[in-house]
């Protein structure tokens, strides 16, 4: 409880920044226009930065910066209080550096969701045990403070579930592929030519990256030890034209929703593209947003929207946790502290209940509909609403149809059965209806 | 940065609690059930009570727990480290117990949003002489974290303004008026009835609470002290269920929006009824919903919803700041400690510039039309939209108008003249559209 701010005011911090990409840039942008920085009293300074290539053109000045070829030195380094990770990846340089750092009980802030969802546990129970903070706003979100009100703001409350927009490449190209009828293929050669995203855009389209938050928040949220490899990741790629389509035929917007759920069986942490009722503010959230719904057991629902992503908004992020380091809080990196979170306990997802949507191409012969009628509910699967139109030089009639909730594996026996139906042409597309 | 767990996991936290309405109950209901409470690594444990009668009959037993007569003794008492104010009001007892906690150098949580922004600036100072953390998570949006992302999570941004909803009690009043087509004073009567609104409800319907919520974030989001008497205030008893119909006519919804706003020439907190885009997220935040949008220079536009009152999600956000308690953070109060707080510089609300909504009845003759376009003109004000719509039985017609932006003195001279015009037969009705 000492808290002498004549003190705190005179205390300098000496900043180590690792990697000098978009975010490095933002964030040595707004300590060079702010050198005041100064939000709890102290002041950070930027005394080392490292990066994988010192001569690489960049649109700041790093001349007047201490160079270090090696991230994990630049962390070790007797100038540097608090090392910044922004180097990426889940091993590698910025795991050793972070290592690095914590080991001599120094602050680390990083933007690195990858390194957390696969290695949080291990390095909370490290920065614990040297009584240095590990913090990772940026990670989640970008600029939206996903990871602050769910570690500290509502810690007041049980939370049940959370459910959301989490990555702005694939959000960015789903919209695009609704807005201008284009296919997959189209928008992401499209953003990856404009720079939106990455070369290999596998850990974004794939369902990685959203995988990778929606663990880490899920750690927050139930006070257990993130678990990366027991998250079910399904990404956009086989999303099609077609079926964000026939998806708003039947009032519902295709989005990749990542979604946690705690329930007496445990925790389930999935990412799935998914149908959202347009009037849904997540069926809302267009282009690179990010959206969030935290449903708690006294709070009720809350919901949070900003960017996920860019220079500025997640630099903001990472200044904010230099301005949390400062006021040297004493609170374990995830909910509890490291030797007393819960295990991750999986739920089983063949035991999950939902609503699902079915498309696939039928013969048009008299009989079909009442086939596949039968077969479902020879499944036990309900049918809520079915749609079949017509489209101009089809092989078959396309049959899009959504179920009242029902098990997953009542679900995959049904499309199994469906698939093996002799007037079903192709393997039927299945979809989840977002529970939120 | 001394951060030894196995230390943490010892400490209890002895919380006195002074003021036993809803918020009070719920968090002794929310402690009694969560006895290991410790998101920290310590522990909160209740060691005394106080409240304006011991016998009144409540929801829960607090015949166990040490009774206080007098709030200041209980912030005073040696078996209290942390001191939570529930009691309520700008000054008498709550203002009295938080210095007695203050003085002595021990926490203080409250939900008093009229102290905090009456007194803050003075409370800080105190608090931060002290070594005492000040927190108020409860005071603004209940359950919805809005400090804490204002004060903590967005330090790394420059905050250009801020708009929402803020009062849940107007909001579920309009949002009724508008859906039963029933009048404000019938609303509020059956408000009042089923306890959703207070016997007096000035603080609520006048836009005070509102008042004080926003004073609050300014001062978070500026970084100057908070400054309630500069408050533009405007509530809620002079809507018009008329008003309501024809903005919806326009293409907008009537809420209760406060805002603040940072420009070179200073700050203005402004609460006004506002006319919202029907499709603003603003716009459909309804019933008792509470509703925030953060600009900033870097971050961009960050929109947070959620339950701004009500026993769970105010008790939540009380046991969340007790949490921040145990993790000692040395963070000033606002957004900077108290002595180098920006004095808050108002700014002349009549420079102010923006679009408006005007209502008035007229003659129903040839010309009229013609001379209140030709007045506006004339006081510089230029017309967007006109809608005139006939009325069963009323004397004269309705006019209703949209002006684009224009300074707020031209908009006041503007409607002086025009109430002065011969056709004119009532006072005309301002509102303002919201800039969001």
């Amino acid at each position: 409880m000492a808290f002498v701010m004549t003190d705190m005011d005179r205390k300098t911090w000496r900043v180590g920044v690792a990697g000098l990409g978009t975010v490095g840039a933002g964030l040595l942008n707004f300590l060079a226009e702010r050198p005041g920085f100064a939000p709890a009293g102290g002041r950070a300074v930027v005394t080392g930065v490292s990066a994988r290539s010192r001569t690489r053109p960049r649109p700041f000045d790093i001349s007047n910066l201490p160079w270090f070829d090696d991230p994990v030195a630049l962390a070790r380094s007797p100038d540097v209080d608090v090392f910044v990770e922004l180097i990426g990846g889940s091993d590698g340089p910025a795991k050793a550096a972070v290592e690095a750092a914590l080991s001599l009980g120094k602050p680390v802030v990083t933007a690195n969701k990858a390194l957390i969802a696969e290695h949080g546990a291990e390095l909370a129970a490290l920065a614990e045990a040297k009584g240095a903070p590990l913090l990772f706003e940026a990670a989640v979100m970008g600029g939206t403070p996903a990871v602050k009100m769910v570690r500290e703001a509502l810690v007041g409350d049980d939370i049940q579930s959370i459910a959301g927009i989490l990555n702005g490449t694939c959000n960015y190209i789903l919209t695009e592929m609704e807005a201008g009828g284009r296919s997959f293929a189209d928008v992401l050669g499209e953003a990856q030519r404009l720079g939106y995203a990455e070369a290999d855009p596998t850990m974004d389209v794939g369902g990685f990256d959203a995988a990778h938050k929606i663990t880490i928040l899920a750690a927050l949220a139930f006070g257990c030890a993130p678990n990366f490899a027991a998250a079910e990741i399904e990404g956009i790629e086989q999303v099609d034209l077609l079926d964000i389509r026939m998806a708003r035929d039947l009032g519902y917007r295709i989005k990749l929703v990542a979604s946690a759920e705690r329930s007496e069986d445990g925790v389930l942490v999935r990412v799935h593209p998914s149908l959202a009722p347009l009037d849904h503010p997540l069926a809302q959230a267009g282009g690179a947003l990010n959206a969030l719904f935290i449903e708690g057991r006294r709070i009720g629902r809350i919901f949070v929207q900003g960017p996920g992503a860019g220079a500025g908004p997640t630099a903001a992020a990472v200044a904010a946790d230099i301005a949390d380091v400062m006021t040297a809080p004493q609170r374990p990196v995830f909910q509890a502290p490291a030797g007393a979170l819960e295990p991750f306990k999986a739920v089983d997802p063949s035991k999950m209940t939902g609503r699902a949507y079915l498309r696939f191409l039928v013969k048009d012969e008299p009989g079909v509909i009442a086939a596949v009628s039968e077969t479902l509910a020879g499944a036990g699967v309900s049918i809520e609403s079915f749609l079949q139109k017509p489209t101009e030089g089809a092989q078959g009639v396309p049959i899009v149809l959504t179920t009242h909730a029902v098990t997953e594996s009542a679900l995959t026996a049904a499309v199994e059965r469906i698939a093996g139906l002799e007037a079903v042409l192709d393997r039927p597309r299945l979809l989840r209806i977002a529970r939120i």
